[in-house]
């Protein structure tokens, strides 16, 4: 049998468990709640029927696999998660565990299991949505999670993560404590297919997107430039210390280095989403004295987010000099890239190649599961389907058909792995 | 007697006027209200008790004279306003109205009228602060106040601005009806000493300037800048609408022409004092898809406003091609430059000049009560006095002795028109 001829039960697959998490507007399923157990109560019937294995680990993820498979020999792991955020899309998480069932599927039905075992991996709690936390499930098994995090309150319901994970049977002891839950022995490599959160493919009309790491940031939620107050029409130019304009100067400054530094080849997206003045002095005919700004720089090199974060700093001291004004900053908060690799990425292309379909190199903006298998050495990758209208809200589109393309490479190179 | 000898008297007008208008914080002398009319009633009885004769015009502002005075003869007039904001500081506007009482007073003891009669003018409701509107009782005299200006309300009262000028005897019919109620032929000459309310005199350590001419302004309350939301982490720089590298890029490039300008001697001023992502879509990761801002030039040349006015329009217009954002504007506001007259700004400068004082040419950025007189053809000038720490708050600090060189500067100046 081909893939191929599997279209029509991922369409039933993705149908069914919209439907039943539907919340009216997008999909709710919620970490450790209702809607993520709906979601793996279906699939979980779903793999028993198609005659596959299903276990729980000790995070009460679910893990597929063919039941004759060699438990001792490292697997390929293929994974992804089935939670969403608050009315949310289908297709973010959930089209990474329906790709790798789909090969299992495929193995089982054609009787022909890879040379490597598959096992698929369905993790809940990948959204940060619901606890403030991202990477539960899968941070639980790396020891990841601490007995703080477990304190974590639920965005609505204000009880705790500890209470929601025991609910679903996972060994919160063992978690607080920071064991490790994955044998890493039993892994192989780690793959994980994924929708595109951004609008490059899409814009570039290609298909699949081979991800070269997952980009990690630097972030201020808070810094304060401290200028001085006066009035427009009385102070002149020489005498001002406009925090306004003194802003505007860094942050054309830093879009002007970030230019260049695509220039180079180099990987970065640079955002500030809120600015403002201090609505407390706000006048058309006031000098502001204060503006508040978040600052985040994204990159899949730690070098490139180290040194674009030093050339804010100097920046920053530089206008300070010229304009007479101070920046204070809050606390630093930074997340790791994580780097996929090399040979698993050149796998994904030749199989991309194999099947004559065009591919392009498409650094992941956003945080995934994968992340952390690659962090704790596991060799990973991640392909990229073409999806509109980003992530995180009711209009995500995948195309069925790109998603088919994405389950064929994921199985060759599951094969050639 | 020389104007040297009147500083105690001076000190005490202050004083006197200080207290009986003392909030606890600064000084309320609220326009047409209890304020602003101790201040009034204390100025007749003191001017009465000098000897001086008082009268009050149609719009209830009070005019000094020598009671010996030609009243056919076009006078030198000399004033400024008697209210303040609310926490206001003693010297804007109240040293105006001391220094004309002072020349009077010492022309009346010395029994030497000067050649041109004096008659000094203590505007009321020059402030915008109680009825949103400014030169209230300068623009009575001139028709500029309409009868929609008189249904304006109290700040805190909510009372129209009718009820409070009828309260102390304003011809609100005839202001209403725009009718000029001031006799342009009485006036060969309109003066204003007035404390500066920037901080240039202070930084170039100077205590008299001329005005060459007060700016005229051209305003948005609201510009939109429209982009396109979206993940930080997931779109690149090329796919970006960022609403706020655009802003930023828009005030970057007026900073740098507002430089040029001035490195070419053009008068101007460039202030956003608003500016703020929105909050309803804040996130540190997310792409800011639409600022608000605020815009106002300023100028002593209608046509330096109306240039730079276009060049940020053709700049709006040449980032929206680069970047994809749209810039929305609300309604255009402007205010008119006021030119002083040339003789009488030389005339003032040469009295500097005789009293061997070091003086500058300081354009006003803020709005006063001689604009009014210039718009209106009668040759004015004004004279600044160093002020520390702005206007509009209780920090005014204008030295004594600053003040009295710039009254005999005034002294001398009506000598010689």
């Amino acid at each position: 049998m081909e893939i191929l001829d599997l279209t029509g039960l991922a369409q039933q697959l993705f149908d069914d468990i919209r439907e039943l998490s539907s919340d009216g507007v997008g999909v709710t399923r919620d970490s450790y709640g209702k809607g993520e157990s709906a979601a793996a109560d279906y699939l979980r019937h779903f793999a028993e029927k198609e005659g596959l294995h299903v276990d729980v680990d000790r995070a009460a993820n679910l893990i597929f696999s063919l039941p004759e498979s060699d438990t001792q020999q490292p697997a390929v792991w293929v994974g992804s998660h089935m939670d969403s955020v608050p009315q949310g899309g289908n297709f973010d998480g959930l089209a990474g565990i329906i790709a790798g069932l789909l090969c299992l599927v495929a193995q089982k039905q054609s009787g022909r299991a890879s040379g490597t075992p598959l096992r698929v991996i369905a993790f809940r709690g990948e959204e940060s949505a619901w606890f403030g936390k991202a990477y539960m499930g899968s941070g639980s098994l790396f020891g990841k999670l601490s007995a703080q995090d477990l304190e974590l309150k639920h965005r609505t319901s204000g009880k705790s993560l500890a209470s929601y994970m025991e609910q679903v049977g996972a060994d919160t002891a063992a978690i607080a404590s920071q064991e490790m839950l994955f044998d890493q022995s039993s892994a192989k490599a780690y793959l994980e297919l994924h929708i595109e959160q951004g609008p490059i493919m899409v814009a570039r009309k290609i298909a699949l997107g081979v991800v070269p790491g997952i980009r990690g940031n630097v972030r201020h939620n808070r810094i304060t430039c401290v200028g001085e107050a006066g009035h427009s029409g009385a102070v002149p130019r020489w005498l001002r210390h406009d925090a306004m304009f003194a802003v505007a100067d860094l942050i054309t400054r830093l879009d002007e280095h970030w230019r260049v530094l695509l220039e180079r080849g180099i990987d970065l997206v640079v955002t500030t989403g809120i600015v403002g003045t201090d609505p407390s002095e706000h006048s058309i005919s006031r000098i502001p004295g204060t503006v508040h700004f978040s600052f985040e720089a994204r990159s899949k090199s730690h070098d490139t987010l180290e040194g674009f974060y030093q050339l804010m700093r100097t920046e920053c001291a530089s206008i300070s000099r010229e304009r007479g004004v101070q920046f204070e900053f809050d606390r630093r908060l930074e997340s790791s890239p994580a780097t996929m690799d090399e040979k698993i990425c050149a796998a994904l292309a030749a199989s991309c190649e194999r099947m004559a379909t065009p591919y392009e190199t498409v650094p992941s903006g956003a945080g995934h599961d994968a992340s952390l298998f690659a962090n704790a050495g596991i060799p990973s990758g991640m392909l990229f389907i073409r999806n509109e209208n980003g992530s995180h809200n009711p209009h995500e589109a995948m195309d069925i058909d790109d998603f088919m393309l994405g389950v064929r490479v994921l199985a060759d190179t599951i094969d050639h792995l």
